[in-house]
């Protein structure tokens, strides 16, 4: 049951064997992680990691959606509730839980990263089931004490070169801080994630918002407002962010007058616009954030098209991000017309736009990435992070945007534990879809190798300016 | 030209025979067929079939569709007219057009269909053609009189443990009581399938709805409506079934009050709705469905996003079910939430979603389905029941949801002949998929061969509850 | 680096072998061409070619549009602005900048014809460089003065048969007359474009009108306007057209009773149609393309779903057809319903549609286009003119539509050079399709053959007249 070395490349002998040379090359470059969830205070306190289930089952809203789609209650997987309602406490029976229920991965990126880990980390070439799921348990729990399995010394294990982690724009980066403080060899940086004092239909906008002015000392209007964003962007920057990110429900953009946008600004802070206004306030504000990106040279992250917690029962009982955001329709053609025609033209701008929505991939994404010098396409994201998902990003962009209109690989994970298996399935999807290239003809096999070096290190690191 | 062995499964040499493995221990397995439309008559009376083309012309609206468009009038196929018009009656003939354009089905899941019927049931090794169309012809009506070749036998040989047909609300279901009173040991279920008595835009709908009121003698109201359907509902279950379906233009749920729903039907019966309060209608009767399914635990199947009878000149002359049915987008991340937030988080209710719209695979529904424990996806239907349709499905959904939540594959047809054929190119499809995930090391061989059991067999069982 | 003899073949040895033996049939059949936008001009003058920038980057928007993505300026490359102001004309200096972001083409349709052409046209066999720029200039640009590499020895040499150009409604068509006054045995026949004189949303609109009237002599009401249309068709059939085109932003069809259509052409004509009247003239035009398509046998071509000019700077400063066309979402099952309404199901009328949104392809135009008898798909168009768009097409349209309701290849491209490139591409890839059909069972190898050369020739010959 160990690893299959030459998993996720070609089935076809000759493209297999290029590939295995392509992936020789790029198995072990450094990780540039340019986008993730990660906990500064990982890196600033370093410590142990909890029992298994905290490791690999509670966070993880990917293990924890498959079983509750099949009738496991998220009380039983020790999924924490709102209301500080008893949930399952016991590391050991979760685990036993997950491993009743392991067959619902089958297929699913889960079960690589999963297994990825526990060989390469853990040492352990077993199939988890219910009958080796206790003596498993034990193994990892003792595992977990290591120094050598603490975050920094993972850090350095797993070949990481740099590490973004994303922050709300109130925050004061104060691990961040202790982690250069500590003099730790390791690059750890902020990204500046605005949401929650950009978007109005976020719960605990108006107080976010009182809180940005009162950090700010700005003026509460438009133009404070925008001074406000500056002044804390220009903090993330002197603590090493690179990039901003920003998370909306549509990728709708909006270049509005200034005095309109004013207008807008007061309705939106005096809590009376309505929805549409909300949503064209939003707009405007990544239109604003383009711009602010224009001149401080941070690259701008767009991930749209997800309808947030669409289970409201659950985001009543369990909160965000439990595994009920769902994809939706995206349209981008119409939708960034406005920011590209403030940014699109500017070399100097890096806007990076990320779907979920893979019909749009050819039909919008790749001709648009094809043209404007300021857009660049994020790798497939969330659903599509995925062996099957990165193929049909590669084969529905490649020949209208090529290679170099995207960005590489990022691994947009807070399981610190699969960063390295996520790579692996990243690295190992683009040699296969290179050697294809090479063993029908339509590439060299000197140019596959640069490419592939250029997938799995150098357009991240370029791109992110890391 | 017989049958190739190894149709459909990998080319590689390697996944051929882990394809072959995988293949050889579910072909034979008993076929489990919840949802199609073959005649419950069939199975009371045991007929003999009509000639050839009757058998595999006339009623297919896959094969004369093609042929429409390609300039054969329907008129040549024997495909009856609505108002009795002189059509085609020699079935020499008929069959004879067919063979002349029998180049036309080349590369469709029609021709393997066709061809896997001529050779199990008949016999047939040679590829239809202008040349033996005579011959076959003769051969196959000479057949037909066979007690061998009625439908008890052919449910026997065809190795069927179970078989659903679908039904209107308002049918007797007397054939599915002269089933059980004949004492005959085939299981054959009907499905209640309400839409004539649902959907306003149906024509006949309010002489429809005189009838439900007239056959259950509930009060005309809406409360009597809905227990008009539980009356209808039990009457079905009483006789075998386990699953109601629903075929509507798009997804649209809704949750009205009860005042609103019983407004809104007001206004419905009296035949004064207009198309936004019909849609809403159609809506609302979607989550009363949900709701009494969560009640008398029938499994609720939704299959939206057609347009129906797309060709007004063809509908007028030849009625529905022509081949003009044309499937549009169709969106469920927002349309399914009213019904979701009902019944989605029960894990005792099953709700199986169909779609013509592929973009949806990825995109709404295997997110979907990997999370409500409520959902789950039907298998690729109608233009999809095809290689490069499963093929798409299975590659679009697993890495979401994966195979748990897909309820296996489900026939579909009015075509008998065509069962075991359909089925045949599902576990094909589906070991050959496995066996690709084998090969390349993302699946342990002893799991592919308990999945490819699962597909083949056992998903369908236990998600219709057969 | 010489092509590869298998290149886009299947890699796998069984399927590879029957590509070859299918490949090697079509190879060489002659090139009917029945849609793209070369110059009459170069056939009727048979000018030299200039030089090798000239020819291969300037007018070609795929190249200078990817160059441009990565921060290249248009004018660096020679693209002439619209405004005469200063751009690079040095052929050698745009030769050179090419060559140093030649990386950019890895994996692109761009780099398969370009080598293709320098292979084949110059006997290039290397990859171009920074390094060999100087060189290979020089070679291409001393071949260029040769009789042999002069268009109409360029005609017979790719093996052209037949070719369309393009023109305008206004278009004297002089180039076409001068062809077959001087002649010379190759067939160029003109296509009736009249979008300058249909779409109100087109610059100029106003004065085209007016030439259109002036040209026809028929008077300013909506009679007169659809006369002269029968006259500028009939004029152009004349003298060879088969076909008409339309390129529309979406696919909506009208169908407006006679007096509404003349009121809207009124409105249209005095420049008062607000944006909803100028898409429904647009709509109502297409219908009127049909009926006078039914009446005059012209091949009908809808190209909709593009938004153009995207980038209102570049347009501003460059004009038309720039690279910045996006493609959007695009509806065929409502839109086009009006239209087929009316000619749907003549067999006698050839309406072929195209799209830029994939996901329509398998939802909506294969199910139509295997109904309706006058209705035939285009090949795949523009950004999916390509290895991977064709293989997608083939596989998302075969099972439903069969290949025999679409129309074969055609390049739809103004660079000469790159004809007998697309059409080797679009041979090899339907070569390809078939011989993974042939090997997974799914068709005989001798209907293989037949249907290869029903894809790279007869399809096209037949579909449009030709």
């Amino acid at each position: 049951m160990a690893l299959n070395p030459d998993r996720l490349l070609p089935i076809e002998a000759e493209a297999r064997a290029v590939a295995r040379r392509l992936f020789a090359e790029v198995e072990r470059l450094p990780i540039v992680s340019p986008h993730g969830h990660t906990e500064p205070e990982w890196y600033a306190r370093n410590p142990a990691f909890p029992d298994p289930a905290a490791l690999f089952v509670i966070p993880d809203h990917y293990i924890f959606r498959m079983l509750y789609s099949q009738g496991v209650p998220l009380e039983a997987l020790g999924v924490p509730r709102v209301d500080g309602g008893p949930v399952e406490t016991d590391g050991r029976r979760i685990w036993q839980l997950f491993a009743a229920h392991y067959r619902l991965f089958r297929g699913t990126p889960s079960r690589l990263w999963f297994e990825h880990a526990l060989e390469t980390v853990f040492g352990i070439e077993e199939r988890l089931s219910p009958e080796n799921a206790d003596r498993l348990y034990d193994r990892i729990a003792g595992a977990l004490g290591d120094e050598a399995m603490r975050p920094r010394a993972l850090y350095d294990r797993f070949g990481i070169e740099a590490i973004a982690t994303t922050d709300g724009a109130l925050d004061d980066l104060a691990h961040h801080d202790a982690i250069r403080a500590s003099g730790w060899h390791g690059r750890v940086v902020p990204t500046y994630r605005p949401d929650a004092v950009v978007d109005p239909d976020r719960p605990g906008f108006a107080a976010a918002l009182d809180r940005l002015f009162d950090l700010t000392g700005e003026a509460e209007t438009w133009e404070g407002y925008l001074a406000a964003h500056r002044t804390r962007r220009a903090y993330f920057k002197a603590r090493g962010a690179t990039a901003t990110d920003h998370g909306h429900p549509t990728a709708l953009t909006a270049d509005l007058a200034t005095p309109d946008a004013a207008a807008l600004f007061d309705t939106v802070r005096a809590g009376t616009a309505d929805a549409a206004a909300r949503e064209l306030f939003r707009a405007q504000m990544l239109t604003e954030m383009a711009r602010m990106s224009r001149d401080d040279g941070l690259v701008m992250q767009i991930h749209p098209g997800s309808v947030r917690n669409h289970n409201a029962l659950l985001f009543q009982r369990f909160g965000f991000d439990k595994g009920a955001d769902i994809p939706s329709r995206t349209d981008y053609v119409h939708a960034l017309r406005p920011l590209l025609s403030v940014v699109g033209n500017d070399p100097s701008v890096t806007v990076i736009v990320f779907t979920l929505d893979e019909a749009a991939y050819s039909r919008e994404l790749a001709p648009l990435a094809g043209h404007y010098p300021a857009l660049r396409l994020g790798p497939p994201w969330w659903f599509f992070d995925s062996a099957e998902g990165m193929r049909r990003f590669r084969e529905a962009t490649s020949e209208t945007a090529g290679i170099y209109n995207t960005v590489g690989f990022n691994d947009d994970t807070r399981a610190f534990l699969s960063i390295p298996a996520r790579h692996d399935v990243a690295r190992r999807v683009d040699c296969a879809w290179l050697a294809r290239l090479v063993s029908d003809g339509r590439l060299d096999e000197d140019e596959a190798h640069d490419m592939a070096t250029d997938l799995a290190y150098r357009l991240a690191r370029d791109a992110y300016r890391l």
